[in-house]
This record gives C-alpha cells, sequence and structure tokens, in this order.
C-alpha cells in the first residue's frame, strides 16, 4: 500500500493537462492518450462506456468549438495504490450555450510507472436553484 | 481483479444509507461506522481528514438539526478491487439556510467482506449561476 504523497501536484495537474486538450477542439482528440484501452471507465451524462475506443468515440461526438471554462475546486485525495481521485467543480459555457455548473470525478492509477485516467464521471448540476 | 456486478444497486443503497443517517442528528453519529479507523480520507469543504475518530470529530461539529435534500443524480462505477465509485449531485437545505446544489463522491472498498467507505469528498457547488 503506497500513497503517492504528490497527489495534489498531481491532481491539480492532470485536471490543467486534461481541459486543455478537452477546450481544444483540434486536441480533443488527444483525450484518448490518458484513458486505457480496456480497463478505463466513463460516465458522461448517466451514460456508460468503456474502453478508450468507447471513450474516444464519444469525444469525438461532442461537437462544440468554443468553452469557456471556470474551475472552482480541485479537491484530491490519494489512493493506496498509488493513485489519485480528484474531484472537479467549475462552470462551463459551451459555444452560445448559457453557462453550467458541473461536477467531474477522475480517478488515475499506476500502471507500468505512469497514471491513466481508470474512472470519469461528468454531469452537469442542473436544477442547481430553488 | 473482480469488478462487482452489483455495483449500481451497491451505490444506490450506499448512499441511500449514508444519508438516512447523516439527516438524522440522533443518528449522525453512527455514520462514524462506515469508516475505517485508520485508511478513510474525508475532504469536507476543503478541510483534508483522515481516520475514522478524526472524520467523527467533523461529523459532530455540524450542528445542523434539520435537512431538506434533494439527489438530482446518482452515478456508480464498479473499480476493479471489487469496490465502488459513486458520484452524487443534489440540493440541500440545512435548518433555514437557503438551499444550495452539492457534489459528494465516494469510494467503497471491500475488507474483510463488507464494503468500508474509502473516500469521501463534500462540496456545495457555489458560484454556480452566471
Amino acid at each position: 500500500m503506497t500513497l503517492n504523497p504528490q497527489y495534489e501536484e498531481i491532481g491539480k495537474g492532470f485536471v490543467t493537462q486534461y481541459y486543455a486538450l478537452f477546450d481544444d477542439p483540434n486536441q480533443r482528440v488527444n483525450l484518448v492518450q490518458l484513458y486505457n484501452a480496456e480497463l478505463s471507465f466513463m460516465t458522461f451524462e448517466g451514460q456508460q462506456i468503456q474502453g478508450a475506443a468507447k471513450i474516444l468515440e464519444k469525444l469525438q461526438s461532442l461537437t462544440f468549438q468554443k468553452i469557456n471554462r471556470i474551475l472552482t475546486a480541485v479537491d484530491s485525495q490519494p489512493t493506496f495504490d498509488g493513485g489519485v481521485l480528484i474531484n472537479v467543480l467549475g462552470r462551463l459555457q459551451c459555444d452560445d450555450d448559457p453557462p453550467h455548473a458541473y461536477a467531474q470525478v477522475f480517478v488515475l492509477k499506476p500502471l507500468e510507472g505512469s497514471l491513466y485516467c481508470a474512472h470519469d464521471i461528468f454531469r452537469l448540476c442542473i436544477h442547481n436553484s430553488a
């Protein structure tokens, strides 16, 4: 059981890298490199997907070009396998849509000397006013 | 590597049990039984806590009596150690405070035939309007 003492920097670094790729429509396809071919799970607005190929398909179906994103919280915790759990809260605006609050969870896991994104859950926070 | 095929029911069941205890000020103290004495991590509004005793201390510091809670999304994924990752979005109102959207992540891990809450990250979604 090994906790990674760098979990905080790793969490923040991953999030920065992930959204830099996600928010650039020309680079979005490169996100696939962060997932494992078979082991990675994504739940996107309730839709469950497993494996990098299907995750790529989902990412390629997202057609918005311009994203304004503000992160309001990035909380990371170390896991006992040397990985990192990350919870992101933020606000995003796609093209000319109204801005939405959202929450995204990532779990990074070590494999052959590097970390891959083993779990990814994305949800817009709808119904967020009384 | 074992995926638990019941992850969806386990996630929903855990969330129901957790909030039934949390939302009752007379039962809130019993939440401590869901955490491990040493291995569990909680991040509560950015404050990092490790171990059931310190988590109990935090829970006992929460003095609100009445909670109205609405869950808007519960997304679960199986983990390859037989555990479950759960992402909850909801809205809660404590006593006479205004209602707030919130996000909470749990990771359940197997230990000696049952599951304990290994990771818990809670955040109110503030700044959620444009």
